[in-house]
Order: C-alpha cells, then structure tokens, then sequence
C-alpha cells in the first residue's frame, strides 16, 4: 500500500486538488486564502494547523504558541489586503495537558487577536494522543482591491515589508544560547494587515503573497504561478538587525543566505509596476514599516540573485528544508 | 500540576470562555455557530475536530469518515437557518497513512460537500502521530432569519425534523452484527439544510439547534441558556424504522431510550408559537422530512417526559454518556 510517507505531502495535495469540485466564483486553492465571491466583496478563509512535533519546538511558551497560531492565520488575510473578521480555534488536547497551559495559549491566542482589530468568536476541543491545533480565519477584502498570487508581470518590481532573516535570527540564538530576546522575531510574528490593507488600498498591486516559507521558497511559488522570472538585488534585502547580530557572533553564517532561505517571517512579498513603487513605500513607511524595492519581474523565467556584476541561480530551498532540522 | 483530565471538558471551555475578548456585535461561544455581523447578514462560523482515538471507529469507511466531517459541520449551519458559503478542512495525517485512505476521505468530503449545494475550498495537511481532522464551515443567513439558541418562550411547542434514533440503531445494528446497512444513519448523517432555510424563512422559530448530542441532552442546554423547562410526549417522538426493526431482534432494548439518549442523529430542534406550527409543518414536510411536534416549553423548569398521565423527569444523559462505550 502507497503511504502518504512514500508520495509526499505536495503529490498528496495535487490528488486532493483533482478530487475536489471547484465552486463557481471562487479562487482555487494554491492561494494563501480561499477567496469567496460575496458580490461586492471577497470573504476570504484561511486555515493552518499545527502539531506539537512539527511546528511546537519545547522552547516556546504556550503564550507564543497561541500568538503564533492566530499570527500565521492573519499573515495569510494580510497577504490578500484582507481585513480580519474573526477567528475560530480548534484544539485536539492529551489528557494530562496542564490546565495553566491552555489558558496561557487562550491568552496568546486572545492578545494576538485583538492586537490586530478582531477577536476569537468560537471554536472546539477534543481529545487527541497528541496536541494539534487548528486554527481559521476570516476576513474581507472589496474585490478590486484583493491582492492575488497570480499577476506578476515582466517589468514589475519586486518589493518586501519590514526586513527578513528575523525568524532565521531567533533560530540561531536559541541554538547557539545568545541573545535570547531575539527568539521573539521566531515565535511571536507580527502579522503585516496594516501594510497589507495599505497596499491594498493603492491598487498597485500585481501580486502578492506571505513569505512564511522563505524568500527563495516563495519566488519559487510565484514563478510557477506567473510563468515569470525574477532579478533579485541581494544587497537590497533588508536584513533584520537581530541577524546582523547573531551573524556578527558567528563567522560562518551568511546572513544572506539565512533572510533569502530560512522561513519564518511572516513578511509581504509584492509586485508592482515600478511607478507605483514610490506612492506606495511613502503610505506603508508610515506604519513604520520598511518596504524594499528588492528586483524585477522578468519574462525569461530564471531566478537570478544579482550580486553587483555577479549573476547566481537562485537556491530553492525554503522552509520545508529547513524545517527537517529545525523541528526534529 | 491541575490536568485537564483532572477538571473536565466542560471546566476548561468555561476558562477559555472568561479569557476571551467579546467582539462588540458578535453572539457568543456557546450556539452552535459563531455568528458575524456583516450588516444585513450574519456571518456564520463553525468548526469541529475528529481524532481517530474518539470519533473515528474503525468501521467508518475512509469516504464515510469525510462525509461525516463535512455533514457535521454543515448540520450546525442548518440550525441557524443558514445557507453554506463553503468549508475548509485542516487534515492532521500520519506518515504512514494510505494514500488510498486519504483520497477516498476527501472523495467522501467533496460528496458531501456538493451534495448540499456547497465546496470544500481550501485546507491545510500537516503530519501528526494520530489522525485529526478538523472542518471549518461557513454560511450566511439574514439577520431576521437567524435562529438562535436563547429565545424559547412558554407555550411554545418544541419540535423536531425527521426521526430520532437512527445513529443508535445504526450503532446497535454494528454491535450485533444485523442489518449492515442501518449503520449508513450512523456513519452517513444527513445535514439537515433544506429544512433549516425553510424553517427560518418562516420567521417564527423562537429557539433553534441541533440534536447531534442527543434529545435530552440537547433539552437540557436549551433549558439552561433559556431558563425554562419542558413537557416532552413520548409518545410524540418520532422512531427511526431501522430502530424499530433492531428492537424487534432485541427484547431489552427501549427504542425511546435510545431515540432520547443517544446522539448522533443530526436533526434539528426546535420551539415555536403553538399557533405557528401547522403552517411551518406543511412547509417543511414539502421536502419530504417529517416535522413533529413532541412537546410544550414550560415556565416550571423542570424536563417531563409525559406517557400517557405518566410523568417522569428526563434524565440528562445525551453523547458523553454513550461515548465512552462507543469509541473506547
């Protein structure tokens, strides 16, 4: 018998895809969020789940595992330009789970909410053999101003908010034991809905996506989608000064090779024609959030790192590879 | 260090529930869906969980375990009144999970799913030591159609749709080996969407919610959010036919024991004005689903099940009792 072990999980969603029939007016999945055709709006859904031996590292309090379960839903509304609607918490629980720690993860999971604007309005708890979490959010978006995967075109400009590596950082400090503050940029992401929103509102945006997966993993994604290449300026990343830090303590880490490939950080990756490029820095640079102009869209469809005259195939490896390591 | 297994299920959402932010124009946890205010709408939202270890038995074919997730989910949308929009479903997969296993549930999903004029549009697969799945659903229903949970007035009648006792019958029929097709009302349930949206439309519906914890369990939490009680006719209760054929090969078993406690059956419950249910009868029965009225909302408290001149109290007893023989 064929085991899910033996096809991988990507094979297992292209049969799962095939299976599935299709609504009339809705976006398919592949995207961070279903897209739902409300007339003049979108209600966009997103889901992720969790489980202890994959995504729950001992070393993160179940305050930050609550905060990261909402977190990475709102990432997902964020990339679309969506605003959140609310959020619904599914919990399969070991008995001998401690009391205390399903009301710190309640109370992570609360703070995230409202520090964006919404609230948990339901959910469920069921036992489990181990602990799984599943959380879905909602949200809306008017429809001209959704922010699709699909829509990167050759000539466009590539762009990130705030600076990457932040996850990647955290990493290494709590694999090395140094700076310890720094494993918050790894377990309590800020989700970007006001960037998004933002960017939304300019009616720039040729498409979009959440780079949770890591820069290199998610330009590999919007490659597929778009049939475009892309031109990246490695020295236009804008690296977190947490990776700037830990790099500096450690000699052999490239920290471009940690913000380009780790994962993690729960950033926007956009495309828009190079026009709009500086309205729309100016009205996100007003949260306070950086947004960097990092390369093109090209129609030949390698991915290039630039380097001053050197020009480098692009690694892809994201999170997934990652990942192995990381959560043994 | 305090367990859950030490404070209960129940404890621990009353915890969650104190710890969580209200949204200002939302209802509550507590009914069977979230409800969103979207202006002239609600948004609906509801989610439930299945692990292997307490809801999956290994009887339940892979495309019967795909039509529960999605019918569960469904079946609280139809208690509103509302109309789905479509469901999402996080899959928690053990690597060594058939591919078979997960195509054929994901067939059974889709069924269900399009069977009731609706899509599965997204999802997530992570891998977990133990199969758990969790569906998401999401509806909408106008504002002055929703049927809450808080609103039963005495006098009203109570009634329900269809007939009760067919996951018990199916379950007993599985126990005893006879009547193999019986266990389709156990392992197939039928949301029961059509005659919600008739129901609601007809704008007399004082209280609204589902059965799948069992009548008098479901009675109970009715009388608890309302502060009322009810009178119940035995004999009112409409039989499921394959549980009247199991009792027949089965001496000591009380068909309205198992009509009344044993859950699993996905119908809705409901009060209105005695004056109210001739018309919404006649509506409802036009799908070709019975509507029966099995008793009165009383201003006493207390929960009767009247027999004739009989009167006894109801014991509370629904699915958690059962449970625990069932999925052991």
């Amino acid at each position: 018998v064929r085991t899910l072990a033996d096809i991988g999980e990507r094979a297992a969603i292209r049969h799962i895809e095939n299976i599935l029939t299709k609504g009339k007016h809705d976006t398919g999945i592949g995207d961070d969020c279903a897209a739902i055709d409300l007339g003049k709006v979108y209600l966009l859904v997103t889901t992720d789940m969790m489980t202890r031996q994959t995504h729950i590292p001992p070393q993160m309090t179940p305050y930050q595992v609550g905060w990261f379960l909402v977190a990475i839903n709102l990432s997902d509304l964020a990339a679309k330009g969506g605003a959140p609607l609310g959020l619904v918490l599914s919990l399969g629980l070991p008995r001998k789970t401690a009391e205390d720690f399903l009301l710190d993860l309640m109370k992570g999971a609360d703070a995230c909410a409202t520090s964006f604007g919404t609230t948990i309005v339901g959910g469920d708890t069921k036992e489990d053999s181990e602990l799984t979490l599943c959380g879905t959010a909602f949200g809306r978006v008017k429809k001209d101003e959704f922010m699709p995967r699909l829509g990167a075109t050759p000539g466009d400009i590539v762009a990130v908010t705030g600076s990457l590596g932040k996850a990647g950082a955290g990493y290494f400090a709590l694999k090395q034991n140094i700076e310890r503050n720094l494993t918050r940029g790894l377990f309590e992401p800020v989700p970007r809905l006001k960037e998004g929103r933002i960017l939304a509102r300019q009616h720039c945006v040729t498409s979009s996506m959440d780079i949770s997966d890591g820069l290199s993993s998610s330009l590999y994604q919007l490659q597929e989608v778009n049939h475009v290449g892309f031109e990246i300026d490695k020295r236009a990343i804008p690296l977190a000064r947490g990776l700037t830090k830990v790099s500096k303590k450690n000699q052999e880490m490239d920290p471009y090779r940690v913000a380009l490939h780790f994962g993690g950080d729960y950033e926007l990756l956009v495309t828009m024609p190079a026009a709009s490029f500086e309205k729309a820095q100016k009205a996100v640079q007003r949260t306070g959030t950086p947004l960097s102009n990092i390369g093109r869209v090209t129609r030949k469809k390698d991915i290039l790192l630039m380097d001053g005259v050197q020009k480098t195939l692009l690694e892809n490896k994201g999170y997934e590879h990652f990942k192995k390591h990381f959560f043994p």
